[in-house]
Order: structure tokens, then C-alpha cells, then sequence
């Protein structure tokens, strides 16, 4: 029997230029979270079919999720977010840990559905979270962190933009409109969808939730940040928090700020305010990632009502915002520099080179082929790795070794202090 | 309804003192295998279960793994290993890929059983492969990988040992004997068990097997490795082999290894030599994690033969080893220095002081809880993190700040360039 090659449909294999480009973009995410002090933590993706469906519904579960019966008539579900996990985790330990926290994790999620260009079956998310603090700081907070993760990843901030909105405006507005909640959770759907149709079938839906006249004059008002403004008065609790938010990002330097008031945000959680970082690049114009205040996701586990703010940001999305921008980095082998060995009979004093460079924390392979000497400089090429080594009864003897840049073609005669010199990682802080 | 905060049975949550613990293993696993030249690749946890009944059975594969029905009708299996995900990917860009590859990855891997001490449903595993070189060169790399890791993990060469055997040596053993398939393979079972069971009842099972006379024989070759030279010939290819490995990793520097005729290694796949690293600790006398040389793994694909060697290193087994050799490293927060305000309208200042630290690649959280100076100060020994920084309107006026480091309480006035100065990451080569 001749097995098939193919991975599972809709996941991805990672070859090595694959993962290269993944852990590149995972370094700086960690980089730029823990910057702001957040700690990493992590589960497993096999979860309790009940924790989804205390939220989501059974239906939902039943048909987007990967959910199985397992052999002690568990219903067991490999997690579609990581949200339910850390209100879990934070619900089972309530009593001993110190809030706030600062939280994150990079778990990969799975969610069944066709695959289709850009909804794979299982990716990564960034998440992270900031719990136990219900002022505004907290979310300015979350949102300068994912200002700062498209910075580190190279970004411009005209590339970007951030836009905010706040759930408790909308609700005040829904409120003055004497909206039902089930009128609140079809116009808050309609509102989601008004960029993507024509503003005539927009008003036509609209007018069939809430009245003609409601919907004419809520879209007016929708219509800009000012007239919404306006509309609640300056006063109001919810506008001045909104206004806050940008003040206080604006005097960190964070300008690229858009209050948005037809920003909805799928999640049913959201209790406050609401953003999304879009891509202003003409070809990729759409949302990258976005987060938001959910105040009440820890009553489903009977623990006290824990603030929380924050956000989750996909592989896939934010690799496509670097190819688009042009930000992705150039591929290298791990290994610095490849040693040759023109015989079998070298081999030995390259193993002793190797380990000494290896010690001076130089990342060296070797040539275990037994190939012709042009065979392993193309191989060192094709590996992407910028240096060899090339060793013949000479150098063995001398202790005098040839060493060649193969991007320039520079080729020196060094000592082995001089090739760890010439090597040595260039000292710098530590990331 | 109250949902329960358990997580699934037989997997494990990481909190971030968990996770740290994870992080500090992995981050010196990769530093090691990455200074050989190996490159990370990865995959789906999620794999055709078609590809573990090639070589395991049906059976065992509906028994021992996870293994469930998608709606498109297919046999999904969350993978239990590695190596036929790395086989399927190798067969599958044979003929683009450039041998040899000197690949590693860190997966998850699962396996349905009852839940016990030290196996878990789920648990993680570096697993480091050299395809394409067929001498003994590539063995000897290989387990001077493996014996890197320990030492770069802080072990001493007196705390573990490096047991080798070949299947090779085993098999022209059997071959004398003139064992049939199915004895052979039970043979080995019973070697691999000998350790565990008396002398006299592992004479008798082996008798059962194969006759008395040739039980006797056999147990009285294996019980040295000099016997097993003799009895196969100092000039047999494959004790000159096993002699080679052993002088190539003396010659650097690798000692603390035993030539062990009754290794035997459980998979099925192994064609040569097989080896394991053992823990010398009187209270965890047990093997860590081992490998070996398998030569036919692609054949499944119907892809060409490539020789191939490898193996694979259990979280739980390496946490365990360094807990009992005292070698685990002391939580510390991600944030290095936590800023106190006496009250919100310093909240500026500390916003500006954290971002210029920030740039300084400094982690820096913030207190935003709006308590009492002492609960902050509590807040910031709590999370472990090294240093506070204390605002008040005097030093919003001065510029000049009051830092603590919380373990020795020192405490100093300082202008923010040496702040920055003090924090500022020691410089380091870059791993």
C-alpha cells in the first residue's frame, strides 16, 4: 500500500521557510507583550464540549467546532478560541491569584468549516487579556500593546489604522430608540455588514428590524463620530470614556485613532469599549485583529465579575499585513556556517572546529556527505547558510583555515580565534 | 449553570509559573539542536489516521490514540508521534528537498490512556532527525546532540549516562541462533523487560520462546558487551561499528557512555543502532529519552530509501530530570520593573517613564489599580518582578525617581537615564 502524502485538509505543514516566517512573527509578538509585562501561559487544545456551549449554543458547537465523543462518554471539543480557557483557568483560581493580570498565549485553534483562502482549519492566535482593572487605562493599555506589536513587526503608523468604538454608546443609543434585545442583536448584525452592501439594501434590512424612521435616523446618526457625540451630549459617561481613550493614546504618541460607530465586533461578550486595527494597504484593506472589554465571561463559572480587556491576533492575517507591506524577513539556516572537508580523513578535525565554535555560541553544521567539495559548497548555498568552512591536509596540519562568505564570495585564511571573531554573534541587548 | 473550571482529564493547564518552567526547557532545547544546524519545522496535531495503520495496526490505533470521524467522512487522528508526520513531509518534497536535513520540532502529541503518574493524554516532545547520511558519522552527531542538551540544561557527566546497542549486532545474534521472526520479536520483548523481572522467571519465559539451551547461551553472551564482541568477531562490521561510535564521541570529550547489549528500545522501525540517555539520580533511575537509526520509514510513501536518525525528548521526563538534580530555574516575572503612582494623576508621568523604558528594552508593567502604595508595592513582590518605581507629585516636579529592588530593599534616587542604566538587560551574545 502507498500511503498518501498530503497533510490533513485545511491545516499546513510547516517546512523550515515556513516556520521561519512563523517564529519570527511569534519572537516580536512575544517580545512586544512581555515588554508591557505580560506573562505567558498556555493549555491544553482538548476542552469540555461544555465550556463552549454554555455560550455559544449546542447547535454552533455541533457544527463549526471539531467535537467527539471520547471512550469514557466525554464530549470533548479542541478549542475554537482561547477565551473560555483563560476565563477557566483565572474562575479555578480565583481566590489565590493576585490581580491585575496580564496574560498571554499563542495556542493554535480549530474550527471546522470548508477551507477557503485565509479560514484555514487551524491556526494560531495571539491573545492577550488584562484582568481585574475596570478603568479606561486598562484599555488603552491592551490597545497600545497592539499598536506597538505592528510597530516591532516594522510597520508605519500610516499603514494602519486603530479604530475604536464602545458598546456602551451603542447601547445608550439603542436605548433612546426603545430597541427590543432581539432588535438590538439584528441592527447590531446590520450595522456589522453596512461596508460590505449597498447602502439602499442596508436601510431596506434596517427598516424591516426597527422602523423606517428609526433606521433612517440612527444611520444618520452613525453616519460620523461627531453627529454621534452630539447626539448622546458631551456629558454623557460613555462619550467622555471614548474621548478619554483617545486623548490618552494621542499623549503616548498613538495618532492613528479613528472613533468608528458602525465598528461592531462579532464576539456577543464585548460589554464596553470595542477596536480593530485595519490595514490601510489597498490590496489587503480589511481588519488584521481586534479585541475589546468583556466584563461579564466569568459568571458562566459562578466566580465574582472580573473586568477584562483584550485581544486576539492571527497568524495568517498578520503574515499577510508583512508580505503586502513588504516587511517579511529574508530566510537563513540556524546554522551560521557549514565546514567541509575535502576527505573522510578531515573529518575529525572538523568535529573538534565545530565544537569549538559551537562553544563560542556560533552555530556550525557539518559535511557528513562524502561528496565532492563543489557538492557541499552548493549544498551550503541551497541551506541558505552565509558561511563555509573548507578543510584539506593543509589546513589540518597549518591549523590555518579557509573561510567563505557566500554572498560576497569573500574567501580569508583564519586562525580559529580569528574565525570566532569573524563569527561571533554580534553582542546585544537581550531580547 | 455553574460550569466546572476543571480542565479535560490527563491534560495539564500551564499557569505562568508553569509555563515558565516550559519556556526555560524549550528556549535551551532550541539554543542546543540550533547550534548543530538543525531547523525547526511543524505540522497539525491533526493527521489521517491512515498514516499511523500503515505501521501500527488498526487496532492499536483505534485503541491507544485519538481517533474520531470528521463529517467529510474521514479518520482523523490527533498524531501520538512525530516521525510519520516528518516521514510523510520529507516523502512528500523528496525530490526539491537538498539531503542531508537536519530537521527538529517540539509537538504535542496524544495518546488516549488512563491518566497515571508521569503519562499524560498530552504531553510535548523535541524530536531532532538527520536524514540522508548513512555511516555512523551521523549517529555519533546525533547522540552528541542529545548529550549537549543535558549539559547545556546544567546536568554533569556523572548524573546521566549514554547507553548505546545496535539492532545490527542484535540481529546477526539472532541470526547465529537461527531465531524466526516471531521468536526475535519476542525475544527482544523480553530483553527489553529483563531489568524489570527476576533472572530466574526471565530464563523461564525466554525458554518458552526460543529452547533452554539457546536461552542460556543467549543470556550468557548479552551479560557483557566484551562477550558479545567475542562471540561475534572484533572484525564483524557492526561491532566495528559500535566500537567506531563509541571512540568517535571519546574523541570529543563524550565519555560517560555504555555499550548495552540489552537496550532495546520499543518501536519496530529502529535498523541499527539504538540508543538512550539514562538518569543516574538514586531516586529517578530511569531513561530520559532515547533513539535511533531507522533506514526504511519512507517506504510507507513508496518514496526511495533514506537512511535516517533521530530522537525524541518527553517534557514531563526532562522537568522531572532537573527537578531532582536541583537544576530548574527560579520563577521571575516577564516584567522587570513595576511603576507606582501615589495617585492617578502621576498616572502620566509613570505612562511616559514606561514607554521610555520600554524603548529601552526594559519590560515594564504599570499599576493601575488605584490602591494603597503598600498593596502595590505587595502587588509587585507577588508577581516576582525585581524592581518598583514609586511616583508622587515630587517627582513629576523633579524628574527624579525612587526605584526598590524588592529582594535586597535597596532603595535609590535616580534621574530616568540611569534608571535605564541600572535595567538596562545585561548585554549578551545573542542565542
Amino acid at each position: 500500500m502507498k500511503l498518501s502524502t498530503e497533510s490533513y485538509k485545511g491545516v499546513r505543514d510547516f517546512y523550515p521557510e515556513d516556520k521561519f516566517i512563523q517564529n519570527y512573527i511569534f519572537k516580536k509578538l512575544r517580545e512586544t507583550v512581555e515588554r508591557f509585562g505580560y506573562l505567558e501561559y498556555d493549555a491544553s487544545i482538548l476542552e469540555s464540549a461544555e465550556l463552549y456551549k454554555a455560550k455559544s449554543g449546542e447547535e454552533i458547537v455541533n457544527e463549526q467546532t471539531y467535537t467527539f465523543t471520547d471512550r469514557g462518554d466525554r464530549e470533548v471539543t479542541l478549542r475554537p478560541e482561547m477565551t473560555p480557557t483563560i476565563a477557566r483557568m483565572i474562575a479555578a483560581r480565583e481566590k489565590e491569584l493576585t490581580f491585575p493580570l496580564r496574560w498571554y498565549s499563542i495556542p493554535n485553534l480549530f474550527r471546522y468549516e470548508k477551507p477557503q483562502r485565509g479560514r484555514l482549519r487551524e491556526h494560531w492566535q495571539l491573545n492577550i487579556d488584562l484582568f481585574g482593572v475596570d478603568s479606561v487605562d486598562a484599555d488603552a493599555e491592551v490597545i497600545s500593546v497592539a499598536h506597538a506589536i505592528l510597530r516591532n513587526l516594522g510597520a508605519q503608523d500610516d499603514q494602519f489604522v486603530v479604530k475604536i468604538n464602545s458598546r456602551r454608546i451603542i447601547n445608550a443609543m439603542y436605548d433612546h430608540f426603545e430597541l427590543t434585545f432581539d432588535e438590538r442583536q439584528k441592527t447590531s448584525k446590520l450595522i456589522d455588514k453596512k461596508s460590505k452592501i449597498s447602502v439602499e439594501s442596508y436601510l431596506a434590512s434596517l427598516s424591516l428590524v426597527i422602523s423606517e424612521t428609526k433606521a433612517t435616523e440612527l444611520d444618520r446618526i452613525l453616519s460620523s463620530s461627531e453627529r454621534l457625540i452630539t447626539f448622546l451630549g458631551e456629558n454623557n459617561p460613555h462619550t467622555q470614556e471614548i474621548v478619554n481613550l483617545i486623548e490618552q493614546l494621542a499623549s503616548r504618541g498613538i495618532t492613528n485613532v479613528e472613533f468608528s460607530p458602525t465598528l461592531m465586533r462579532g464576539f456577543d461578550y464585548y460589554t464596553g469599549v470595542v477596536f480593530e486595527l485595519f490595514d490601510n494597504h489597498p490590496e489587503n484593506n480589511r481588519s488584521l485583529f481586534g479585541g475589546g472589554r468583556y466584563d461579564d465571561l466569568l459568571d458562566i463559572f459562578g466566580a465574582r465579575k472580573i473586568p477584562a480587556v483584550g485581544f486576539g491576533m492571527g497568524d495568517v492575517t498578520a503574515k499577510d499585513f508583512l508580505e503586502v507591506h513588504g516587511l517579511l524577513p529574508k530566510y537563513t539556516s540556524s546554522a551560521e556556517v557549514h565546514i567541509c572537508t575535502l576527505s573522510a580523513s578531515e573529518r575529525p578535525t572538523a568535529q573538534t572546529l565545530a565544537d569549538t565554535l559551537r562553544k563560542d555560541s556560533i552555530n556550525t553544521s557539518i559535511d557528513l556527505s562524502n561528496k565532492k567539495i563543489g557538492d557541499q559548497l552548493k549544498y551550503a548555498s541551497k541551506q541558505s547558510i552565509p558561511y563555509v568552512i573548507i578543510i584539506g591536509e593543509d589546513e589540518v596540519k597549518s591549523g590555518i583555515f579557509s573561510i567563505k562568505n557566500l554572498a560576497s564570495g569573500e574567501e580569508q585564511k583564519l586562525k580559529v580565534e580569528e574565525i570566532v571573531a569573524l563569527l561571533k554573534p554580534p553582542v546585544q541587548a537581550h531580547a
